[in-house]
């Protein structure tokens, strides 16, 4: 077992980090523990606890790391499409191939809850509120007369809605088999939302 | 502790099912074992197994009687709404309220993955059916010239938007609060969805 002085503290929670990616990728979420992770570093979990709160910091930082990810892919999506509305069904795609390629790390976002008294922090906060940014922006060209409120209460709608088809899908919980129908199925809520919320219906 | 002769097989699995919907209602789904289950209806664990396969298939008909309950609120929701988009704009408020109401037997439903190589039998499919069914229904009188096949579609993209919206809002990840909000994000989502699907830009 390696001593404490071996690694700094950064290269601890490094370590730590990529460790604990490396369990939920491979067992899932349940699969994670401080043990596990302590284990696979060579330390004890004393240690892990010196440079983690706990697990939920832990599990914040990864989910912190996911969100990075995502949001470079979804970035990254946004220099080559067409208008606007490929542009968002562009963000929608890349969300759901993530959460296909990547599904552990993905439900991790979303299903861990935090213990009751733990305050999310602004940093983390600020990384929710980047990927909303994103679908804003991508509404923009879209937006017409329509309030700030409203814009904002569509990005929200259009990202609640692709999480849900995407969650309940990946899940087979949707009848539908294969990433493809699922990418399908994204594309109609968005484009038909879209029509709506323009009220152009000759939106592609 | 009682005897294994003071209930009948099926007076054990009522007893038992009652005792794991408490548990979940009280500590959530990661609060839930068959230690727990046994203890609460004073059996051991191997009666428990007597009359239940394995935990999943306790929690499958924990998550088959908590549908039961979600499909009668929304097949009641129908019998006084006035037009088909408020027939689907209840439905989507049944199901956010529901969820807000019971969330910890809700989340089961959808967060249980099963074993892989379990089997979900029919009898369950079936329920989960019988919910696109209801969506299904409320499109008909808006599908104008579309194929089974697209209704079929619009079914799925409006359960898992509206699903979508309900799981992140509940969680706090789409930054409303309050349950109000989330069934005005919900119904933005139904109405444009539904302009869009039926090119009626005016619907209500």
């Amino acid at each position: 077992m390696a001593r404490r002085s071996d690694h700094s503290r950064e290269e601890l929670r490094e370590m730590a980090l990529s460790a604990a990616e490396d369990i939920v990728v491979e067992q899932g979420y349940e699969g994670l523990s401080a043990r596990k992770v302590a284990a696979a570093i060579g330390y004890t979990v004393g240690t892990l606890y010196l440079v983690f709160e706990n697990l939920d910091d832990l599990i914040l930082h990864i989910n912190a790391r996911t969100l990075d990810r995502l949001h470079a892919h979804m970035t990254a999506s946004q220099t080559h499409c067409n208008d606007a509305s490929d542009c968002l069904l562009q963000l929608g795609q890349v969300y759901i191939r993530f959460a296909d390629e990547d599904p552990h790390r993905w439900a991790m976002v979303f299903e861990h809850r935090f213990s009751g008294d733990q305050v999310v922090p602004a940093w983390y906060q600020e990384k929710i509120a980047r990927m909303f940014a994103l679908v804003e922006e991508g509404l923009e060209p879209l937006t017409g007369s329509r309030t700030r409120d409203e814009v904002t209460q569509a990005s929200r709608a259009l990202w609640g809605g692709v999480h849900g088809i995407c969650i309940l899908a990946l899940a087979g919980n949707l009848g539908v088999a294969g990433v493809d129908s699922v990418q399908d199925l994204t594309q109609t809520l968005i484009i038909n939302y879209l029509k709506g919320f323009t009220g152009n219906v000759s939106l592609q």
